[in-house]
């Protein structure tokens, strides 16, 4: 089974902007949260999607995700969202041979800006730019799920 | 507002079944029942469908329903369903002028027979057949939701 490494830091100052190469609006909430599915609308640009994720079992995990309206997504996240609405604008910067994630938070996260580069291996090579400050990728806070429930603002 | 009666009874024999016009396979079930919104996946014949109810507020209750492919639907009732998957195969049987709903329950519902009947008001005149025996519109136990939960084999 390929692995897939994401190492995420905080990031100091504007000197990404640079670099950009597309950006992406993405709002995205908990609807649900059971024992054996949690359900999930996320608009991501012009598009959204509904994802229906089973419970853990062993290494794998079933998900369902459908193409929806975005109207109806905006009323859902508005009407039903059981945790924070992530809010972010989502960057692509180029970095060398590498396409880092690059995510400003709005909304209960405002101020909040982080990258995250995914990687082949744990000790794989890349070149960390200036603005990749601090490393966060074993601190819970920062998990998407943390941020719904324990935003940033709150801290 | 339109007021819309459903009148329920359970059901005697077979009589019925020389005026049955149509009849659907349905097989439904919960995938989350959370304090802002449930999730319901649904068979209905060859389509099938994914709903998600807001909770009730005042009369109003938004629903979202989309389409999603049969095997999906099968697999997520399969691994998701927090109840009972209700199982039932849908008749529509014509009387005089009105078309009732017969359904013929399957699964752990199995031996429960039920007709439905769909009233513009409470005293609305129907021709009431036969097979139509004891009246149990106003028996908590009959309604879909405690269907899933106490199935009728268990009672």
């Amino acid at each position: 089974m390929p692995v897939e490494i994401e190492r995420k830091f905080l990031v100091r100052g504007d000197g990404w902007r640079a670099d950009v190469e597309e950006e992406t609006r993405i709002l995205q909430g908990y609807l649900a949260d059971g024992p054996r599915a949690t359900v999930r609308a996320r608009i991501k640009g012009d598009l959204a999607y509904l994802t229906i994720k089973g419970a853990t079992s062993g290494i794998s995990r079933s998900e369902y995700e459908y193409r929806i309206p975005v109207e109806d997504a905006e009323a859902m996240l508005r009407e039903m969202a059981i945790s924070s609405v992530i809010e972010k604008v989502r960057y692509h910067v180029r970095v060398g041979s590498h396409l880092w994630d690059l995510d400003v938070f709005a909304g209960e996260n405002q101020g909040l800006v982080m990258a995250e580069i995914e990687l082949d291996a744990e000790d794989a090579d890349f070149q960390r730019p200036d603005w990749a400050g601090e490393e966060v990728s074993d601190d819970p806070r920062y998990f998407n799920a943390a941020l719904a429930k324990h935003p940033y603002s709150g801290w």
